[in-house]
């Protein structure tokens, strides 16, 4: 992270960067060497230091945390849009055109201006962004990435599920109509916000599934399913709040199609992914595990046979504020920009 | 726990009392009034006091470690076999048939002698024994555990997974062949052995399957559908490992049958369970969470419709110490003495 | 805890039982036999039953919470008071004479008004009730508590940094002037108020100090070293946060005085306790640990010498939310009211 | 960490390298411009690939595991040496001269032959070598360890007392003799070795002081301290094992001397560590958590006044795997090599 000028370096802003996902996008981009951090906006904390809000990122030389309205956007190229839904759409209709966008919150996720209104409980107001938006599930999108302005970035949840799902559904490898989504989620995903159910007493020493049936993210899953199935798609998405800081398992079952077998999965998804600096489609019988992927961009995944027969088992690990958040968003920044895709994403992961 | 001799208590020994069920088990039993611990046994750890194994015990009065060589067991009238599978059969056929047993271990759980040996690798060595042997699923066994001399503890997954599905199974209300039991389990149904799958740091803040598709207690599970749905039954069984001390949660995916709707099979269930101290159907919409059963014996089960239609979603929640192994043993010893079910069993689930 | 009338219960309200403390002292109350639970009071929580705040609790067949302003005192012999510091003052001051109090706030536990108005920052705006008050940690001060009807109930650090320190002041067997009190608790006891210091991401994998030189539980501890060593003590009090739900331990180095050797310190606290069921002197060597009182009102005292000549190291482990809070107050109680000191305390530890 | 040949890149081995230290190593060094990984052996583990053993490095391209007997030093430049203690001087004993050495076990630590066997229980059997080592606490020993051929990389309890204390006995700033290092330690310090005492449901949820008065990193401390006071040292060291991955906070109880104040103490430290990059006091009122340098190689330092007239508090925090070891290691192999200290260095801490 450029703390003074570079001659070709993108000028960047952060909206909302005393959350965790801003948080996460600003030690990303500390180590990218192609981008400048020009503005840093958090409504709250506006007037201090990234040091105060964030500690360990106190020594960047990032710039002071600023209002939105006392923002220059004219010194930037790209922002990243780290708020919350609802609010976001309209800080992004106010935006000059000429700013490229990857906005992380949910608003420009669904294409379909009912399905928001039904999941979201309000009508969309920036309906004309809705549809320009393009779906930022890199490996899926890239052409269209490249060619975006505002990118919606995937929630983490269907970032997990999608990656092994599309490729299968397009294959005809597996049933539509029959998808199982267990995931487990570490806390960060809630946010930075002080709620009673995100405080380690509450958290820690326990598991507990939320959001049956009725979480946001199950739309967003099944609009990227259907347009792999080529038909409308329904699934069970089942999110589980666990004790850990980072991840999520998405634990899979479905049903084979087409004859395939479980190594019929295994084979399409290694293919599919065969050039890909992020997804690793793991060997038989090894079961991908979230410490292993904790503060990378990478998506692991494994397929096993089931004992029910017909029935297959497959099984993703992400860190869901990396390629669940803001990994991805450096990685579409970069789509955008005309980068070298892994460039600020090179990290290992960290275990233990 | 009586330190000294009392009239009618019923004269306990443990066999095993190292590890984490043998500990729970005595933590259980310093509260019951109608039992007197008179021996403890530890192959590794004989001659030691209990407080050099276990120190929040040390308290109790209990007698001294010794082997099983030395163990007088004309002194006893019942006692918890806490051994490793394989050598159990062994060690319980060489007990005098005046003593009842309750078995903790896998080992006398599978009726079918070619099933065991399949799972487990070798021939049953103690074939009539194993013929002998109740499965204690205290609340579907209740008569014949009543009766027993020797009862086979169910496993913890197991437990967690039958109590909900063996009443949908008995009344039709669920297909037998689309069950996906997706469980998460704490660390300490692992074993104290050390083992550097155990390790903290190899197991905290993240999470894996395992066993996926070959876990042993996959069998015990199926053994008891298939008694329910009168039918053989295989079902996904795939556990997860997660940070956590204690607690199971088993995320259950069924496809109704029979017209069943979801809050039918949360009726069905209510009804099974109104007169049971240790299960819990909750009200529609609650969800189970584990940190809510923690040392308790409690059993917590909520159903919800899916999204997907014909299908439904059971949730169990048990703390895999207690209800999921020392608890359970300790409710089949009062049924098999005919002791109040509940003596002993009485703590409420410590939060936070 | 009686749900229908008992002849000679003591009834008993508790005033805030929707966070922590509260919820510790209905699990304990639960298991008591001498009381019958007749009020709950949760201000923003009135209306709900118990098992919405806590799910845990939700079978004991409690009361649901109520306003304060609804209670009804004279159905009340004793009242648990929750409440935040600064409100509880006014609160109690309110309440019927006839009611006996066991308060566990720090309102009524510095005993000079100057001491108070510094450190909290406000004028004791009940001062004859502050006079009246009574220091209930009990092992010290179970005549007063025989006798008091307002008991001021210890902080959690205070109890852990006492117990050992006290009849060490009192024997002149340390210096007064040279105590360091290096405590690490557990989350809980920052409460359940959702503020984001608490949550699980800020919490877990990681350690601070904090409220260096200006915890208010300083003062506390000061003033009953002070009455140990009849003169002013200053101490170096810094606690440390850290990612468990329950426990303190308390790392205090000290100087040794009059001859003392660390054997002498251990021999002297081992001799002072000999009596008591909750506070264990651990044998030469043993150290004590936060997870083997998890649960329990135990307190474990473990003393080793010093490799610095003339010092030594006195380490005491306690559960927070137990001999810290709620399981002395119930201690507190039984002492008032005449009941076995026991009662309701006889839980083992819960580990793992 | 080049796949191929490159021209100028330093030639490296890691032996011990399945362990946490060998991993640590393995994730910075991926990331590290200026060398080549040539060589991993781990005896237990030979014939193995990386991933087998880290699957989280599996996507490095290193070379497979090899026994150390199979080793080609002369296609070495360098060796990081994880090997245990008391195994290691008898390795290192036996490489080519011409082999540059980083050791990060404690062999070569204590300079003192009879410190060393009084601690470690056994004459030292490499006393050329010992004599020859340089202590590698690089910010205090850079031009030693520029020249050196044998680096003893510091102990982490070592390297998070000694950056502090080191300076303020240099300027005699604090007291020799009374100095109290209470330090709190994640559970990846204890090493991968299978122990039950390093069991998730051993340290989850608890925290416990261990190696009382004798822990050998102790002697070690003393040696450095000594060398800054000029004068014998005896201090007290008090580990803590908590429920963390990673991270050391050090909380440092010491005298005033000389008339300095706390604050003296906090500018003494800060014109020492204006430079360095890896060191930061903090300013005023702020105090280290370990989350904060979280897999990167800094050490945080803060200094509070005491309230007890006289004292000081000095806290500081480091990743006991990085700055603590693997980290430290790469430093001091930058130094050694003539590289820019900080490459492969540069990871920001990763939080939450």
């Amino acid at each position: 992270m450029a703390k003074s000028s570079k001659a070709n370096a993108l000028r960047i802003g952060v909206l909302g960067a005393s959350g965790y996902t801003g948080g996460e996008l600003l030690r990303l981009l500390a180590r990218h060497d192609g981008v400048e951090l020009r503005m840093l906006s958090a409504e709250r904390r506006a007037g201090q230091t990234l040091a105060a809000v964030f500690p360990h990122l106190g020594h960047l030389g990032a710039p002071d945390l600023i209002k939105l309205e006392d923002a220059d956007y004219g010194a930037l190229d790209l922002v990243f849009c780290c708020l919350p839904h609802g609010t976001t759409q309209e800080v992004i209709a106010a935006l000059p055109r000429t700013l490229k966008i990857v906005d992380l919150s949910a608003d420009f996720r669904l294409t379909d201006p009912k399905s928001y209104a039904r999941w979201y409980g309000h009508e969309h107001r920036a309906l004309e962004l809705q549809a320009e938006a393009v779906y930022g599930l890199t490996e899926l999108k890239r052409a269209a990435v490249a060619k975006a302005r505002l990118v919606a970035n995937p929630g983490c949840y269907p970032t997990s599920a999608q990656l092994p799902l599309v490729p299968l559904l397009e294959a005809g490898a597996i049933e539509s109509g029959d998808i199982i989504i267990d995931a487990k989620s570490g806390v960060s995903g809630a946010g930075r916000e002080a709620k009673e159910t995100s405080l380690f007493a509450e958290v820690s020493e326990g598991i507990n599934a939320y959001g049956i049936a009725s979480h946001r993210h199950a739309p967003e899953i099944e609009q990227g399913l259907a347009e792999a199935a080529r038909k409308p798609v329904i699934v069970n998405f089942t999110p589980h709040l666990m004790p850990m800081n980072r991840g999520i398992l998405s634990s899979i079952y479905v049903k084979l199609a087409g004859g395939a077998s479980a190594d019929d999965l295994r084979t399409t998804l290694t293919k599919r992914y065969a050039g890909e600096p992020f997804v690793r489609v793991l060997p038989k019988g090894q079961a991908p595990a979230t410490r292993h992927v904790r503060g990378s961009n990478l998506c692991l995944i494994g397929v096993f046979a089931d004992r029910v027969p017909g029935r297959a088992i497959v099984l993703s690990a992400i860190d869901n504020l990396v390629k669940g958040a803001s990994g991805q968003a450096v990685q579409n920044m970069n789509v955008m920009a005309g980068l070298a895709e892994t460039t600020g994403l090179e990290q290992v992961a960290l275990f233990p």
